[in-house]
């Protein structure tokens, strides 16, 4: 420790991990963003609506994927009534708590959107945050897949208005499908969990690794670290398998799965009723109907004696269809039958929303899930006996907004303002003169303010540039008495000490980079300068 | 209970008491509000910041005013590794942590700005919420008066940008008058908190009442209930009172206090370097310079002996100099010696944002405080091991809207949307087709939806009744043959259905309450029908 080392402070000034602070680059991309996103839900019909940060802790009910750890993962504490309440862990439990307490004053179906901030009270580690903000739309009250088919068309609606257009697809599943296939080769409750588990890394790992997952054997990464299989026998594995390959492999936007001419002799396949809802003359759009159609065919084909399975691909169908007759192809909406959603309140369809960016090479590789959600016909029904049909979907606002940043969208570019004019104190005695200047300048609505430390005159500058200022103001005692202010260009200024004198132009652009007015000129002289270099 | 009652609920749907859902107006009314604020602090060079909702403990520290119940006041939790977190109480403590944290990285002097919600384990109450938002700014490493100034003038623009000219005060004081006056009268430390919260009450219970707080017999109230005196002797009460009741009071907005007169002859014995800061030709503002000015010469006359009195005084008058050089006049900005803030880590000003709105009578009443804020020179210190000086101003989100309802601000009016334009199904299997027409509107731009209940034509138009919205989209079979759909405008539907019968136009009306239009024309009678209501 030095001499003049200040003493030890009391507390230490950090974060608890999994949490973190933003500045002002940041924030305003991101407000910028959720603009767009908010004005498509508004499009859609949805209305706002705002729950608190905290509930009772029955209410938001036990569903996170975790339940290793059945008293962690939310964050708790006892009310003076010794109840215990909880802060949310996501926007669809407090919404559900929200319909059932307002249910016949809202009116049904009733559709809103919530952005917010929840709360999650997991081990943090990279890309894993405690705190992070959702962007929620959900319909309650309509049991039809029509909502379904809608929350998918906003959600790709809203990805488009962000300008992700090429580069994102909305993966559709049913969870009737993934529990039928199950109850039809009796694989137990217990080992469920893990084979939703094992399915949801089929992206990450193939098939050889998932088979490992499902079987007895399990697996071993290649940091020796080895997580158990499911155990499933083979006849359990190859229905799972069958089940989650159904989707054919879609290479590139423009591929088709079938000719003209059999598309055509399966339209004719159709029920006149269900025909009509297709555009004969949208030859572009047909790759992405036949991918899907195919998908459909290849589930009803090994899985529609099942009940239950039978219902769900009735229902993705439907889905299918809508979403065609509004235009999206496969290459927007497309059934997956890989998709696990880790909540596990849902019920029915279930969606996610997969993005793609370009790697160092160029190649679009997966930037992983910005979003999902599905159906979830029990959960208003927990406060009111009975099933009360919902679906929607939550934007993931962190994970979207990093996506855009790696696209380098422009949505979140651009979006930072720069610094205010600085108007510099050289005389301390004539502080009242200078705040006259500042205020003149923002009540002409220009960002501006007066140095309010104690340095002289190049270190106000210096200030001024790390503001990212583009002008500063100055007077001294010589431009007081004549009535003048020194407006300096700190852009322009910058160039010139960055050994601009070899330029032809010197002379005028030293002229420019500082000039004085009289102070009625200030702020038309000052707007001169911001133009300058907007 | 009758026959079809549902069933008994697993949960009971209901909030923890002082939380509080939101509906759709009165969040774009909010949002509207919070723009407006933002727009002045970024005006003034303030720049967004954000920090998490949850921080360490020790971080926060604990100045909240409630030292009756030190382990309440706010929520906490135990991590992982055992260490106490929060969630924050207010914008300031988290400000502190941040900029301690990232000292060396930060422009200096900082100014920032950010709105959140704070969370207070109070025991609720009418008007007392547990989460609320603050919409805060900052000014960390000035020590001088003139940041102060800046943040006063600020919370004035905010109000006039908000439209409550003539609606609002702020009024400034100084921790180190009422910590000066006590040290000079020896009031000791424990009976000072008692003392701070009898002068908060003077607005409300008078002086009479404020005496019986500061003595020994305290105060009984209507109910019967007892507050015990602060325990002064005569001559404590004397100098507390004196000091209270140092600003004049002011009877309306152009009440004078001196004649031009005096005023001239006041000026006159300023030093020269002071008199520069007046403008002689705005006779309009004199009123409220002298009454600051008054305000100011009370507290000289009796306080100036004693030291940290006159540094209070000395650090007002500056304060006071520097408004009135920028145009702001006792009835914006205004020196009152009164005004007690709750929070313990003030150290020098203070301020307090008054409003008052009409009664019902037409005569302006106080409203109370929407905002408050003062210099907090030790609390960034408290992470550094040495004082860094820090000033700013909190708005009570919630308070200025409810006082802008009061008023009845177009801020906050009209702020919501109508309902959106409803395309009704009328047959089922034809989905696909009221699919089509909905996305045609919404890509137009026009907030629509398809109705997704199972509810009859009928049932269908009372739903979008009770969305607000205006017009609604008909087709069934006969329309679908002819390649038509049916407009229908709700707005003049309703006042055909009204009784209009007898109007003179009564045909006219009705052609233009439903009319038909060919596919292709949908979104022109569409936006027809919406600009009709405009």
């Amino acid at each position: 420790m030095t001499a003049d080392a200040p003493k030890k402070p009391n507390v230490k000034a950090r974060l608890p991990r999994g949490l973190g602070d933003r500045g002002p680059a940041d924030l305003a991309a991101e407000r910028k963003m959720m603009e767009k996103v908010r004005e498509v839900y508004e499009r859609y019909g949805f209305e706002a609506v705002e729950t608190p940060f905290i509930e009772y802790t029955e209410a938001l009910g036990k569903f996170l994927p975790d339940t290793d750890r059945p008293n962690e993962g939310v964050f708790s504490f006892q009310d003076d009534d010794e109840q215990w309440m909880s802060l949310r862990y996501d926007l669809t439990a407090p919404l559900a708590r929200y319909v059932a307490e307002n249910f016949d004053a809202l009116p049904k179906p009733y559709r809103s959107y919530r952005a917010g901030w929840v709360f999650r009270n997991e081990k943090p580690g990279p890309g894993r945050f405690r705190q992070f903000m959702q962007f929620d739309a959900d319909t309650v009250g309509a049991s039809s897949p029509a909502a379904d088919a809608e929350i998918c068309m906003m959600a790709a609606d809203t990805l488009e208005a962000l300008g992700l257009r090429g580069k994102y697809v909305i993966k559709v599943n049913n969870r009737k499908l993934l529990d039928g296939v199950m109850d039809s080769v009796r694989i137990p409750i217990e080992k469920r969990l893990a084979v939703l588990r094992a399915i949801d890394k089929l992206d990450r790992l193939g098939i050889a690794e998932v088979t490992l997952l499902l079987g007895l054997l399990g697996r071993t990464d290649g940091s020796g670290d080895h997580t158990k299989g499911a155990g499933l026998d083979e006849n359990q594995i190859e229905a799972i398998l069958s089940l989650v390959t159904s989707a054919p492999l879609m290479v590139g936007r423009d591929s088709e799965f079938l000719t003209k001419a059999e598309f055509k002799s399966w339209m004719l396949s159709l029920p006149e009723s269900e025909r009509g809802q297709f555009q004969f003359h949208e030859p572009t759009g047909w790759a992405g109907l036949i991918s899907n159609h195919k998908t459909l065919l290849n589930l009803e084909k090994r899985f529609a004696a099942e009940a239950l399975c039978s219902e769900g691909i009735r229902e993705l169908r439907e889905i299918s269809l809508l979403t065609y007759a509004a235009g999206y192809r496969a290459n927007n909406i497309r059934i997956d039958p890989s998709v696990v959603r880790g909540l596990e309140y849902y019920t029915g369809p279930v969606f996610e929303a997969e993005l793609f960016v370009a790697d160092e090479a160029g190649k679009s590789i997966s930037f992983g899930s910005v979003g999902g959600g599905g159906r979830y016909d029990g959960l208003v029904g927990r406060f009111r006996g009975e099933p009360v049909p919902a679906t929607g979907f939550s934007i993931g606002v962190s994970r979207l907004f990093a996506a855009l940043k790696a696209v380098k969208s422009n949505t979140v570019t651009g979006a930072a303002k720069p610094g205010p004019v600085v108007v510099l104190v050289l005389d301390k005695d004539r502080l009242g003169d200078y705040q006259k200047l500042v205020t003149t300048l923002r009540h002409a609505g220009i960002r501006a303010e007066m140095y309010l430390g104690s340095a002289g005159m190049n270190a106000q500058l210096k200030y001024a540039d790390k503001r990212g200022s583009l002008c500063a103001v100055i007077q001294g005692s010589n431009e007081r008495e004549k009535g003048e202010v020194m407006i300096r260009d700190l852009v322009l200024g910058a160039q010139l000490a960055g050994g601009a004198k070899e330029r032809a132009d010197y002379l005028e652009l030293r002229q420019k980079a500082q000039f004085p007015v009289a102070v009625d000129g200030l702020v038309v002289a000052v707007k001169e300068v911001l133009a300058r270099h907007s």
